[in-house]
């Protein structure tokens, strides 16, 4: 019995996910590097290596630094920040490490500051507008390229994008057409590098189309992350099914208002975080609630969800005739809206069988 | 130098702060109880105690359980979590410790279950619509003033009460209106309930009224908790100035799109948190960006905002002409739209002259 808001893992559910994806990417002949920013977890990133994954993406250098105890092949997969230089000449000492290059000043930097030498990817804007060159900018690649080539400390890989467009999708024919046009441009770029630069690859991913999409040729790895828990967020991207979804926050009941037919959790703003979703009926909800099971949770209970949170309460509507089945000092179940959030916020998972897996912290 | 997203306390504009509610609480008279969920620290609440503060509110056992190292009479403003007990029997051996009923179960529950007596609001829902019983539920209260009466382990001492749909004002004159309308339920139970429990008091509080308000005739204590920090949200609301705000995280920038009008920093939902404002002229917009000064900073930067984050990136919008003056491997200044959940996300502050303050870790 849990006293305080606890993320459960259902590691069933976790290992199919991370056994779906590897299995895709075997079938579509590309290379997994799994985004681990969202579990930060190295007993959850054994769990990978059993599925037969060597290489791993972060996004941050901290999450590197973590994991470099059991990986030697790390992305981290964000524009390099030059501050934390001496953490990257610790991490190129000790592993293989590949860095995002999207500034020249950056670049310059690297060459003259790094004590051992670091991959990079060109990181490529496909479409999501948060970082990279934009893909038609040829004239800032060349660039980035001519700097790189009297240096011995930085070698180029290749292009790296995210299509993290693809949330904007409300369903699989979506997801697929969005895929379709990010994808051709990361892949354009490769095939007009590649009379240069042979051994270059097209680093693609985001949970989404990796998930959905059947056509990845052209593609050499993909970096997925999210899937490994997913969200409510994704089923209603297209994603997956609530089925798939391997985590849920456990929260105690506080009070019942029969009157506003809502209950007051334990659980807030600073256990699954503020991140919101528009549910299509009930406007902003900041998460769903599922049905208890033997063991671990089924599937959502009907226009039952959290319509608001503040920093540690939790406020969930429930229809009047199911009320009767709540009671101050039992709990319930939250999906998250975003499950990388929720569990960077919660530091730690419980298993089903009561076993606790650590995190990366801070 | 910083090289990672860092939480920065204008330790001066921080006990300006603590300074002003001090002195509005001797001026009308009231008990100032800061909530402490805000700064969560032991040093700041030093800063508190040399204020003339000795009581204290939390919003968890946790914090409780921090706070209880230095604090001797601790106020949890959250309905009782009964699965705690272990965590509540602890706490009321060694400090004074109020709890907020609002359900009947809880309050069998600890008179069956608790070691030590413990004081017990009843907790008013005097308009927030979260938490506590509605104010005219004189038939709720009266149950549980019944049921507290044969227990010589829960002490009723009075009602409490949040206002917390001051958030959605946009002016002092707004925050006035909703002030005199939601202290009014809470005064008015206090007058009912006064001929049986003459010492009762009525426990009222959030930021923005205490902030501004005038009129705190029949109130006996005052919370406010973000205060101590104020944020881009307090602004907008009509609680404070911008030159009020004593917390910025400072961010790298690690990405300069011209093409955009767009800068890239590391700085993003794990850091900030996903919470969020709408601003008149921007949308939705995630934080302001503030000139920096010799020691700290300024004013904010004229149409300079974080346009979206994501789990460690923030994308800065900024003005075509301004553009030249930011670099990568410089960094800048966000002010945040919510420090309370900044402020959790961090874990700790940097003061201006570099000193590191700790904060609750869980």
């Amino acid at each position: 019995m849990i006293s305080k808001p606890t993320l459960l893992l259902d590691e069933t559910k976790c290992k199919a996910n991370i056994t779906f994806m590897a299995k895709r990417a075997t079938r579509f002949n590309v290379e997994l590097r799994p985004h681990f920013k969202t579990h930060q977890s190295l007993e959850v990133g054994r769990w990978f290596k059993d599925a037969g994954v060597t290489k791993i993406t972060v996004s941050s250098l901290d999450m590197a630094s973590y994991f470099a105890e059991e990986w030697n092949d790390i992305t981290v997969a964000f524009p390099v920040n030059i501050l934390e230089i001496d953490t990257i000449n610790d991490l190129a000492s000790k592993v293989t490490l590949n860095v995002l290059i999207e500034s020249e000043t950056s670049l310059e930097f690297l060459k003259t500051h790094l004590k051992h030498p670091v991959n990079f990817y060109i990181k490529i804007n496909i479409g999501n507008n948060r970082a990279g060159l934009l893909h038609f900018d040829t004239e800032g690649i060349d660039a980035l390229l001519e700097a790189s080539k009297n240096s011995d400390k930085v070698h180029f890989i290749g292009f790296l994008g995210h299509a993290g467009q693809t949330y904007k999708c409300r369903s699989k024919a979506d997801i697929i057409a969005v895929h379709e046009e990010a994808k051709k441009k990361l892949i354009s770029l490769k095939n007009q590098y590649k009379a240069s630069y042979p051994n270059i690859i097209a680093s693609y991913g985001d949970t989404p189309s990796c998930s959905v999409a059947e056509n990845f040729e052209g593609i050499d790895e993909i970096r997925p992350g999210n899937f490994v828990f997913y969200d409510m967020v994704q089923v209603q991207i297209g994603s997956c099914d609530v089925s798939n979804i391997a985590v849920a926050l456990e929260c105690p009941i506080v009070g019942i208002h029969p009157k506003q037919n809502e209950v007051v959790i334990y659980g807030g703003g600073i256990h699954l975080s503020k991140d919101r979703m528009i549910d299509d009926t009930f406007g902003t909800i900041y998460g769903n609630v599922a049905q208890k099971s033997d063991n671990g949770w089924n599937e959502l209970i009907a226009n039952t969800y959290v319509r608001a949170i503040s920093q540690e309460h939790g406020v969930v509507k429930v229809p009047e005739n199911d009320l009767q089945h709540y009671k101050v000092g039992d709990t319930l179940l939250v999906l998250p809206v975003h499950s990388c959030m929720t569990a960077d916020l919660m530091k730690k998972y419980q298993t089903l069988d009561g076993k606790t897996i650590s995190m990366l912290t801070y």
